[in-house]
């Protein structure tokens, strides 16, 4: 993986895909798999709906960060294995032979499997609505990965990967934001 | 469009879909595409975020209500094209040639052409972040329209459809929530 532009970071999670969240309790790393994600603003700053069944989510609101990962959809079984497996049971990186790397400002490990990597710090949590509130630091890309369709999750146990492409950049225009372009 | 069960409305937004989200100020109807949205749980509620730069926002927030309209694939230029217009400068619904019908709860329109609509009412609004939070009362499906995929908004004026479609319920077994299977 290589540094990228933060101003193109949030294209990574506006349409949807799903996420795997990395966290490093002070001991040990976990990882979690979330599709319950949202951009805010292109700074970005990125929302996640999560809750106390899931174990990462105190290691987040102790060492308020975590890395965003965003898995391909060749990555769709492990995915699935990790978001249906507990931390207290198992390393989920040893068990799902999934390889981590050290991030440059988190604690966090990165996937360097997966298409981007966002390193983020906790800004807030919206306890009445079990939002968490980052904002991504820096940006990790994986430009030449075969494999570039994300996953979407439909809640329902099944899944779909990018499909038919369409640019519509003239139609937008000055919508556009400026320095996004990556597809 | 015919009434569908609220246990899998849900699983129309979580893939990420760019929405169509109509309102109605007590005089006039007004639609705007919004792509940054999340599930919050399975009732279900559902978080948009946006704010006072759409013209829809202060009518959610005095009408306390919306339909939130999930388009498919087929209808990418319109959903364009309000997304790069203004309710203020035109009659939306007229100018894209976009059908409406009269709602069951909400005086918010429904879109027909759409794949599901839900009709939502505002609970909160969490003003630090811009995040809106609706609960949805009532589901509305298409299910015979031939196009079935959703769009997805890259955010860098891009777009992909559903692609490949993968099952994985077996592989998530107890993790399927009840009665949330449509696909």
């Amino acid at each position: 993986m290589q540094e990228g532009r933060i101003e193109r970071a949030f294209t990574y999670f506006e349409s949807g895909a799903v996420l795997l969240v990395t966290t490093n309790d002070g001991t040990k790393d976990n990882v979690m798999t979330i599709s319950w994600q949202m951009v805010l603003d292109f700074v970005p700053h990125i929302a996640i709906s999560t809750g106390d069944w899931n174990e990462s989510f105190q290691t987040i609101l102790d060492k308020k960060e975590c890395c965003l990962c965003v898995p391909t959809f060749d990555m769709l079984e492990k995915v699935v294995q990790i978001g249906t497996s507990h931390g207290s049971e198992c390393d989920k990186f040893e068990r799902f032979s999934l390889p981590k790397a050290k991030a440059k400002i988190n604690k966090a490990p990165l996937i360097p499997d997966c298409l981007a990597v966002l390193e983020c710090k906790l800004e807030d949590y919206v306890e009445e609505h079990g939002i968490l509130i980052f904002k991504g630091l820096l940006l990790w890309e994986n430009t030449k990965k075969k494999e570039q369709r994300v996953i979407h999750a439909n809640g329902d146990g099944t899944f779909f990967a990018d499909g038919e492409f369409r640019n519509m950049r003239k139609e937008m225009g000055q919508w556009v934001p400026k320095g996004s372009e990556r597809l």
